[in-house]
């Protein structure tokens, strides 16, 4: 297929998909739902409204501020839609909402800013809108081979990104440093973007969202190492917790705790299991164990043109497994003011269970 | 005053302001309203709520994920919101309609997600919504003393930018190549963050939102050059046309054309003006010459700890001039498949009139 019969291709089936679930159309805003669907990434997103409108047995329809068309005539999916341009002064909403049912119910992208869902509100009030994980959780959860081909990649270039890291010293380095050591280190093995990096040493660990800050590594930390981004337009993100010198003996039970559930929920990975079923696995583990309390996060979230997206291994997604879903496996313990450990793979569904696309040793590895 | 103390008064203002305008409180969701407000930069917006609800006569209060309380905990206006953390797989919305008037008409961030405003409406279906910018579109639109000196820094950064990429060779030099020289100068000269490089060379001048590109740069172009970002958590945007080598005449006078624009326009400015009036200056003045539709935006924005918002000088928009506003003044004229002009200094309203920001030379600058 070429480019364009890509982006037609997945069009229509967003177009069918939203049908099928009773909706009259989707609209769908700058951000990763547009760059799956038309190729179009804009400039920036702001309050001028850029918006794709899908509507079942329509040819779609791209609105956009007349300044930005060009940008949009060179989006690989341009040449299945057709495009609006619109000029500051023009009310573009009142334009979109003419091809809208007046009591239609729409997908709305999750990003969408309020704003533009406002005055789409206002503009036709007669309409309904939900957001498009809720009303659509799989439109992009399912990876066809050619997207997973881009995940492993990127889940390969994570991994050299770890064995070249876990090399470098870190005793007596800022995290800061090791930081921006993993923020080179991606983009020298491709990747384009760099999302996040980091590094939680020492009781910083324990803060599952802590970014790396000016603390001084010392000998005898944990370090927590989280880091992934974009890599030819789809995401990697991984987790290891390294150890500076030799662990002491708690350490390693946690370390070997948050493995063992890391790997019972990479086992309970099946077609048809419940999303929220492979969270409970994860947590009964670390829960018998004893530290329940301190597994503060849910088990993994899905990947693909972002780095969080559906499908959600959490606690009330019901949502089955389905061959081609794409998600990280990542318990972690968090001891407040003492260390955490988290152990994060990406793994897509298979038939036949989970396949991992980063293959890191689990062990705790021990750092300079 | 300490750091807290000038976000608490922030967060008493805009709840007072709120209050006078007939709403019953602001949903602030991540991002430049929420870093006005709190000093609060959250480290990724996400699917995951974050928002601050202020309601007048109570402390505000700041819904975050449990796992991101650390971080909000290191907010520079954390001590004056209580900060309430949620759990993945508890229900955010439901805890926060609890604070809400079943009745209610609150202003919500132009950037929240319609993921979040979509389940604040299910969860309170008696409340009504308007975004901030046109609910209290002066929130932050008119800037202090404090302000306005954080604006005039990165002014002079990004004016020291433009004096030093004017001395460098642009025959030859693909577009990606000056606009990567823009980036570095604006970062050594004291920008955190750059947001955009435009190097807009020959035809592709004639696209106001062409960014950089791979053309090699010709003798006898026009270069529009437009360029910005943050310094200090404030904006900074400028746009200068040159020219390599010596211009025609037809160069010239669609220069001077909009640099009799772009004054005009900046003459205009007083308190009690409307925006839309500075608009219709500077369109007259395109227009009378025979230009007129080749002025295909607005002519400003507003510009703070963000580079795009309001006051819009823009047909429609009322809103009068007030003393402390800052925004842009950038006319322009694009002449398709051949050049661009365009012209950009931020000003601030003051008592007597506009004040510039940027001070760099507004003749055709001609370059190598």
């Amino acid at each position: 297929m070429t480019d364009v019969e890509v982006y037609r291709a997945r069009m229509e089936r967003a177009a069918v998909a939203a049908a099928q679930e009773g909706l009259a159309g989707l609209l769908v805003a700058p951000g990763p739902d547009l760059v799956w669907l038309s190729g179009y990434r804009v400039p920036a997103d702001t309050e001028r409204l850029t918006a794709l409108l899908l509507l079942p047995g329509r040819k779609p329809r791209l609105f956009v501020p007349e300044l930005e068309r060009p940008d949009a005539e060179h989006a690989a999916g341009a040449g299945a839609m057709d495009i609006s341009g619109w000029t500051d002064g023009e009310d573009p909403y009142a334009a979109a909402a003419e091809l809208l049912e007046p009591q239609g119910r729409y997908g709305v992208s999750d990003n969408a800013w309020a704003l533009h869902l406002l005055a789409f509100q206002r503009a036709c009030p007669g309409t309904a809108y939900e957001a498009l994980t809720e009303a659509l959780p799989m439109l992009r959860a399912v990876k066809d081979a050619f997207e997973t081909d881009k995940l492993a990649a990127a889940g390969a270039a994570a991994d050299a990104t770890f064995e070249r890291i876990a090399e470098l010293p870190f005793a007596g380095r800022r995290e800061r440093e090791v930081a921006a050591d993993l923020d080179r280190l991606l983009r020298e093995h491709g990747h384009s973007q760099v999302d996040f990096t980091i590094v939680g040493s020492g009781p910083n660990g324990a803060n599952p969202h802590h970014e790396a800050g000016d603390r001084v590594i010392q000998d005898g930390d944990m370090v927590v190492l989280d880091f992934g981004g974009l890599l030819d337009g789809y995401g990697s993100d991984t987790t290891r917790t390294v150890h500076v010198g030799e662990p002491t003996a708690e350490e390693r039970k946690v370390h070997d705790l948050v493995r063992e559930a890391q790997q019972a929920a990479f086992e309970a990975v099946r077609p048809g299991t419940a999303c929220q079923d492979v969270d409970r696995v994860a947590r009964q583990v670390i829960r018998r164990a004893g530290y329940g309390e301190y597994f503060i996060h849910r088990t993994g979230h899905g990947i693909g043109v972002t780095t969080h997206e559906p499908p959600y291994l959490v606690e009330g997604e019901h949502l089955p497994l389905v061959p081609g879903m794409a998600f990280s496996i990542e318990p972690g313990v968090y001891l407040p003011g003492r260390f955490g450990v988290r152990i994060e793979d990406i793994v897509v569904c298979t038939e036949s269970g989970a396949r991992r696309l980063n293959n890191t040793g689990r062990e705790l590895r021990v750092v300079r």
